[in-house]
């Protein structure tokens, strides 16, 4: 796992806060507070793994004994009815923990099946399948670190980290080229920059000034292919606006070095897992 | 709005901090510090707005001084292309802040108009939509405040208010009617008890009992509609499972009380809508 | 028990912090690190106990490897003179922790033992006890549990769990039906109502609306013997202002269901516990 | 006030957000969003106000646009039947702050009137009326604020503030001659120490050794008397141990500093207080 | 000022909750609390100024109605006997604010004084002055901030923005080629790529494979011209290691891009400033 | 340690989160998850070392099973060359937590040693060294913890736990007698008085008064002199202003009591430690 322990830890305490405000008032008042049971999770579709360690721990933020036999682990495929993990725990954390530990498995596990799909299309080309910051609030990390799993490459992970020129950056300096030159001057020396280009001339003035990353903002296929040829490997060419599953084969067979997709994250479903307690 | 000002900022706040984790590099050298824009929202898409008060209020922790014009408030019918709101504010605040404004709106914007979507196929029949515990971590006021935004209604908000009596805690008890009657000794008065039942003998059972609702879960529609038969009234009849926009209003027609969906926060659809700086 | 580990961590957390800003100037100097004793908590009074395990919690969070013999558990009576439990630890954390300890388990048991007292003063009738939200500001969890443990019945958590009718609430729909009618068409099925009446004339309007628990606000014995006669179980009763242990028995032999005192959790005594390290 | 506005707003945050972990279910559903009412607060007993610049807090941090007029102040005598406060802001804030603002209003109401009546009991002697460290969690700061507005002062905030030799201490170093002797060595010079002492001879070491305060533990008052004659002004003398309000001003009249009694914050009565909405 | 409010309001909260855990004893019991004056800041020495918006922060957060005349801003140059700010407020604001705003406004404009130094030697050479992640635990947002104001760079924010490469990552891969090329399969495309070496034979294989930046560990300044000359513009070079006032203006000379102090942010002088009250 | 595990806990975390705000980009993709390596501290320079407990403690955070070898411990003397201690964990965490481990141990060792060096220029005459409140935000307890360490003494470690009358405070009152008064009456009994004095004058009247500790502030040595002279122990005397390396001997053999240093925590050198990992 990229994350640290208390990362997970206070996003499990905050998701377990939001479901448990008091007590369980159905778990704690029937069932025995020594009661121990195993559990297992099951696929209910195929796709590829993602936050199986996540999900684990919140049971053992709920009962320090928890064990688990891990079967199936971040990144590996899963299929319809294979069991993912067992976990052996007092019956009341297995019950407490249950929702908070599929809503979390079950968003990663998607992320990182879309992903996946998405990587698969563009096989055998030199595209790669990247992120946004098109994320839910407070769950970047897990978001971000899902679409990796999924075998996509993690775009900037935020304003701090890349500079990124649109147009409102670039009107109050004229030109691509006055804008580059003055973040250049002024910004740390490891921070790229990208610009958003809408036409080939502003691709050719981006590559002019030597910018590392252009953005293609919502181009047609021949148009990207054309911008391909004209970049010549100068600069990593990133395809944004419109990319679905129908569309990115054809995008990544254009020749552009990335395509970054929002929906990996902003409209994410749910891999389909359940909870079951064995008799 | 019925979420209190500082949950809403507390969601805010940490959505920024994971969005600028230090200084926005392309913005904060670029733009004069100084300088005052006007954006607008745009929809892309038709739907039912939702968190336009809570996106807005992003730029205003960025800049007390914003000020906004609300053109479509939550709950309203939006169309693509409608200008939604208008901010007027520092323009290093409205692009230090366009992203995280953007990610809350077209999150609770994706539920409210999905779950809009179900109310109207269930109109001219006594069901209500439902949302569920399976929310993502971190945004379930948000996401459950969207639902009723949408027309939907909030199923219980988490474990502690009310109680839902499942196979496992039943297992115990050797009966719904022992496990009712254990509950109702123990628990407060104000909290209802809610039984899964998967077979109408099952549900007769809970009927006896005095169950105020009755979860049947993954019924065919022929037997749900005898289960709303056997009922008469006598407790609140909720179908869970397999719900989707395409089964919903056969479902719905069966005379149930309460469709519940978890798609309806576990998978959300962003939905579409665009920031733009006026010239 | 049936609050959460890092729940009950957070509390004791911010008791410490308060209790010990920096250093423990006489401990920290005047005591041996590697020093270890064992301290037992003494009861100095008759009652009900309430938060041994939150208490010796503070121990573990100031020494990890602190171990306990608790000898009397939570809901357990205890006397005058009792050993409650034994703590081995390093002196330094036994000192650190003694105040801090005690006054968690002092207000605990002071609830515990109060709440036994009044369930005891109804015994033989149908009433139970409930608590109110009069609770003191960040403690609710600790102080609901409590009561619980000496017997008592927890009222709603919170303004989320449940929704009670008052005057305000009732001036702008005209009647106490026209009000229930509307939360009915808003709220989510999984809550109830209550409704707070003073006269038998409102009580009758509440019956015949359905509501589930009806509050008599401070009737005399008499008009709520009254009250139970027409209710004639179509509803929950709840009798609520100016019960005191004097006064309690009587309202409880008029047939009432609930009877709520805020001083539970509003007004309550330490129950008197020491602690004494051995020699 | 003297505490700051940040370490109000967190506490009533807190304690707001106990009340509150979604929305409130019968004023959001019944009272308009624009409703605006006036709100008063009236005494129902005689005693001394505290708190009621933090209540007030609870509704402007519901609504910013909420004012006051506040017509008994801290520290001010209140009687039964007077108007403390009136409150004017939306009616949702109105109800949805009601409980939070009571419940701290009460409770420090309670801890500063508890106090005046000994202060009251102690007049014409030297006597200073002192808290102790038994707080309840997380209130310490409030509670300690309402002994001095009660007329009380504080004794040492926590462990970290002032030296206080218990037993337990000394043991190691044999007498309490070369324990404080140890501790004048290793501490900061702006801390000063107390030693708790239960015989005449102890006293006099603790005299000698030039201790700065001196606590008298559960001695009778004529031992106090004596010990009293014996310091002779050379350090305060500190009564503490089975003090009530039948026992001080016989202990005061023993000629001490300070009487210092845990009840003061671990044992307080609400003192009763009341919203109402003008019509 | 490129840091969000939010971030700095927090960072002040925790400086005054360490500087006041309860009340300021002396100020609170001596100056009245309606009392309002105008205090001045005025230099001690010559620098250049840093963090003084965040300095009179600290007086709003403790008093709403704090007016500010600020006379020199942020990377403007002061000097001895210079008035930077003078502010309006309650007294016991400015009192209980004075130690916590000027340990801001100190250690800040230490940090810009040192760098500007550090500049003005480098000046005529192409070398600018970067900070490093040698900062101290919580401000090195306020640290790497101050850095910018004073004239320098900022080297990469942290572990997440930009990868570093030093032997022990190296030692696995066998070389910085296979190293270096294992990264690219793997990294996002925004990150930069930084490699650490101490021979110019490993400078030569890390421009052989293209990274973008080169550091050189503690070589002489004829080692490094002679880097200098091979890079031939390829990459950055950075200077990295016994950089102090004495030695960077020979660094500096050798050619090289950037040279990184972690002195500047790890051993900090602060600038000696002093606020006074107006009579 | 005299520092509790949990406030350690927060500020490792915090500054952990600043340096690792997603993943470690170089180590997470380079390092493999199962690999385990020994790392080793070694000293660059000679001095006193302080934090080691806490700097390890890191690598604890992000690695459960993380062991130590601790060949120097807090206090004690360490020489350029040492190896101060040795940490077996995955090679993952001991490249996460190196940084953040090192800035700790650096600041705080520091620190110690400075303090040491000044303690060392007092010996053989009365005066103690102390600190002051001139610290870093969020750092105050590290900080007073480190020259404590050092053979320091703290100094008041907040505005609440000392009272200090200056020139403002005074003002209002017209003379050290009658603010002293005052401030006796008000506050609690467990709390010293400190006045600052700049002439004999002003000492002799607090004298008088019987202040316990008086700061001479910026007098010379001949003053100081005369003020011992004049005070004849009946307070503590402490010298303040212009206190350097170069001055403090001369300070101190004027027989005061105590010599604050602003400078033994606002301007602190890192003592130069670095971590390498063992082949």
């Amino acid at each position: 796992m990229k994350l640290m322990q208390f990362q997970i830890d206070d996003m499990i305490k905050s998701a377990l806060n939001e479901d448990i405000n008091y007590i369980d008032v159905t778990t704690d008042y029937l069932v025995d507070e020594q009661k121990i049971d195993t559990a297992k999770y099951v696929a209910k579709a195929d796709g590829v793994l993602c936050g199986i360690d996540i999900a684990l721990r919140v049971f053992t933020l709920l009962d320090e004994g928890a064990t688990f036999e891990i079967l199936i682990h971040d990144g590996e495929r899963v299929k319809k009815g294979d069991i993912i993990a067992k976990i052996t725990a007092h019956t009341r954390a297995l019950l407490k923990g249950e929702r908070t530990a599929l809503n979390i498995l079950q968003h990663m596990s998607g992320i990182s099946t879309a992903t996946a799909k998405c990587v698969e299309l563009c096989k055998e080309t030199r595209a790669s399948v990247a992120d946004t910051r098109k994320t839910l609030p407070g769950l970047r990390i897990f978001q971000k670190y899902a679409v990796t799993v999924g075998g996509g490459k993690n775009h900037r992970y935020n304003l701090s980290d890349c500079a990124m020129l649109k147009d409102t950056h670039l009107d109050a300096y004229g030109s691509i080229t006055a804008a580059v030159n003055r973040l250049r001057e002024q910004m740390g020396h490891t921070v790229k920059i990208e610009v958003e280009v809408s036409t080939l001339d502003e691709l050719k003035e981006a590559l002019e000034v030597g910018c590392e990353i252009i953005m293609l903002d919502n181009m047609s296929c021949d148009e990207m292919k054309k911008a391909v040829e004209i970049t010549a490997g100068r600069a990593k060419l990133e395809a944004s606006g419109n990319v679905t599953e129908q569309t990115i084969a054809d995008i990544a067979a254009t020749g552009v070095d990335i395509i970054s997709l929002g929906a990996l994250t902003h409209s994410v479903m749910a891999f389909d897992i359940s909870m079951k307690i064995e008799k």
